[in-house]
């Protein structure tokens, strides 16, 4: 059995336009305050893992993860550093490979960070660069672009499901609401849905209110092994499974497309992984880049039965006190969505969640939570699921 | 300690400017052609790493490990696939997460991958998209470009120590020599000292007979645990050592420029690792971009004493039959230099020469080999210690 691991330090940046802040800021920031958490020298880390999608054609940046080595200070000790890139699950996918270091017995304790700097360019190049996670020889030279292949996936299910705008559009405003109690959110304001039906229609069915923002920002953990980790807090936070899956690059050549089958696979491997089943799950973020990949995300992680999300969400189900608190820090729509920094994100407000410091945005009682990082259209899905106690 | 880990399978695409293959065909050939070595059909493989530099930038792909995934034929299985993105270093990042998912128990059999596909471009692109493994804000915007930042190392060299055009030209001589008996190499002719020193100047002192070319191609290897690796072959490769290190991203940082920290300190984690010291390598395939990093590689291995790798290389230690045998394959010079590949393509030929499988170029009675992968200017060094007998 892979030896147990847990967190014992989480750091983010706000989320938004951070014009004052460069790349390397944003990892000096992450890193820094994810060691200051685990009340650690940064002298202690032995490896560290970077999640980012794109500096290479944000910033004309590659070989992020020895850059972020060198800004949060730590060039002189020449420890490993390692980029991992699944496109919107990068960071997700970062966490994954520093757990898999420390249950092999290689590290005892690293660094998963993940960062995006997406404002230094306009927003049509953004929206060329993210279509790069997208095929780019069948989808993206065809002129597909991420709310387009989207906006398929809402019709198929609304269609098949007999979901509403009005169903979608639920999901943008309570996680609006949600992140009126996150200060670290990219948006804090409240929204109606008739403001989201009302918005700018960007690809029909997803108006932009059904769209997240392009953020800047980063995140960081620091992970040890379950034996060590009471060495550096009174409460790590247990990793119960990591799973990710994977799916044909393009939409078109899927099963079905009103299913993400990677988040289905991979959220079965990590509720076999930490025994337990969806009703367990006490808070879950998930991965709401559009709103329909939030009901999407609700079905196939067998929170609702498949059709039903939109339903769910509109009853208020995943509302903060509801039946599963989806999102609670606003997500990516109003948490907003540093694509490699997201998957980081999300384990940032869990833990926080589990440790009960969420302040009004908590989750009465969390015991165990769960983040789902999906990369481009559903080719990748990472899922971690964690808790307060070990397994 | 970590469970022991093994090679069991192997394949390679030719190098060189490949025309008629796409990234998605060099993934195929390459991936197909090493569960094939492996006798293993690809629905045994669990996971999968794929190292590459700049799919983003030169093909406007990114989320590439899902799209390899998918062109293997393995995307109905929703296996787990994540990009290891260490600029020139990919490959031997990518392999060395593969080792660490086996060692952790998590999975038993994955695959490692790197490719790059480098000729779709012009090579004043490619050149700009190289240079983004370079330090963006203080090196690479300033106008320095790789050859001219291994120029400087190469002068320090020269000044520190003696070292002499002549010396860096023997190695590129040795490496085309080799490149002869090596059918997957990028150039297969051999060169003289006279050819180098009367080649036209890239970057003072280097000509551009000491630079090696820009390559398409892609290797894969099969890797399990050291205990089911008999299943499988009668040759398994076992993985003595993995080891990766960092250094400053910009060389202007570094506490000295004609040594990369980043390689001592991982060798000396991995002959640690291994229990072993450099004379007990016996054949060893360097990362040789330009000429002066295998001069710098030689020394910093510890296979020769700092400052005499340049007399050494002219006196024909470093030939198949000599004291080292260095880059039996023809290196990165003569091989090729598909980025995000090579570290996969260094660990092909070690596993040949391992199994005794090398032809013309074999190193007599190799029983321990040396894989030495450099990202940028040397802000990551990546290095394997492999072996025919399980340590």
């Amino acid at each position: 059995m892979p030896r147990p691991v847990a967190i014992v330090g989480i750091g983010s940046t706000k989320m938004g336009e951070l014009w004052k802040y460069s790349f390397r800021d944003l990892a000096m920031k992450a890193g820094t305050s994810a060691l200051t958490d685990a009340g650690m020298s940064g002298n202690e880390i032995q490896a560290l893992w970077g999640g980012n999608m794109s500096a290479g054609q944000f910033l004309n940046q590659e070989h992020v993860a020895a850059l972020i080595v060198d800004y949060v200070g730590l060039a002189g000790l020449h420890i490993s550093a390692t980029r991992v890139e699944q496109a919107c699950a990068s960071g997700g996918a970062a966490l994954r490979e520093a757990i898999l270091a420390v249950a092999s017995g290689y590290y005892d304790i690293v660094m998963a960070a993940g960062i995006e700097k997406m404002t230094d360019v306009d927003g049509g190049t953004a929206a060329k660069i993210l279509a790069s996670a997208a095929d780019q020889e069948w989808e993206a030279l065809m002129g597909a672009t991420f709310p387009s292949l989207y906006a398929l996936i809402a019709r198929e299910h609304m269609q098949k499901f007999g979901t509403t705008s009005e169903h979608l559009a639920a999901a943008a405003v309570k996680n609006h609401r949600n992140a009126r109690n996150n200060p670290l959110a990219h948006f804090r304001n409240e929204i109606t849905i008739e403001q989201v039906l009302n918005s700018p229609m960007i690809s029909s069915p997803l108006h932009i209110l059904d769209c997240c923002p392009l953020s800047d920002g980063a995140a960081a953990v620091v992970v040890t092994s379950a034996e060590r980790a009471k060495e550096f807090t009174d409460t790590p936070i247990y990793i119960n499974a990591t799973a990710q899956a994977s799916d044909y690059l393009a939409v078109y050549d899927r099963r079905e497309i009103a299913t993400f089958d990677s988040t289905v696979v991979a959220s079965r491997s990590a509720y076999q992984q930490a025994k337990l089943e969806p009703k367990d799950i006490d808070v879950c973020e998930v991965h709401d880049c559009f709103t329909i990949a939030e009901i999407l995300a609700i079905e196939d992680l067998g929170f609702f039965d498949k059709g039903t999300g939109g339903t769910a969400t509109e009853e208020g189900e995943t509302e903060i006190g509801g039946r599963i608190p989806i999102n609670p820090s606003g997500g990516l729509k109003a948490g907003g969505h540093p694509v490699g920094a997201t998957g980081i994100k999300q384990v940032y407000e869990i833990v926080q969640q589990l440790r009960g410091e969420a302040g009004k945005r908590q989750v009465n009682g969390a015991e165990i939570g769960m983040t789902h990082n999906i990369g481009g259209s559903g080719a990748t899905c990472v899922i971690h699921i964690l808790s307060r106690e070990s397994s």
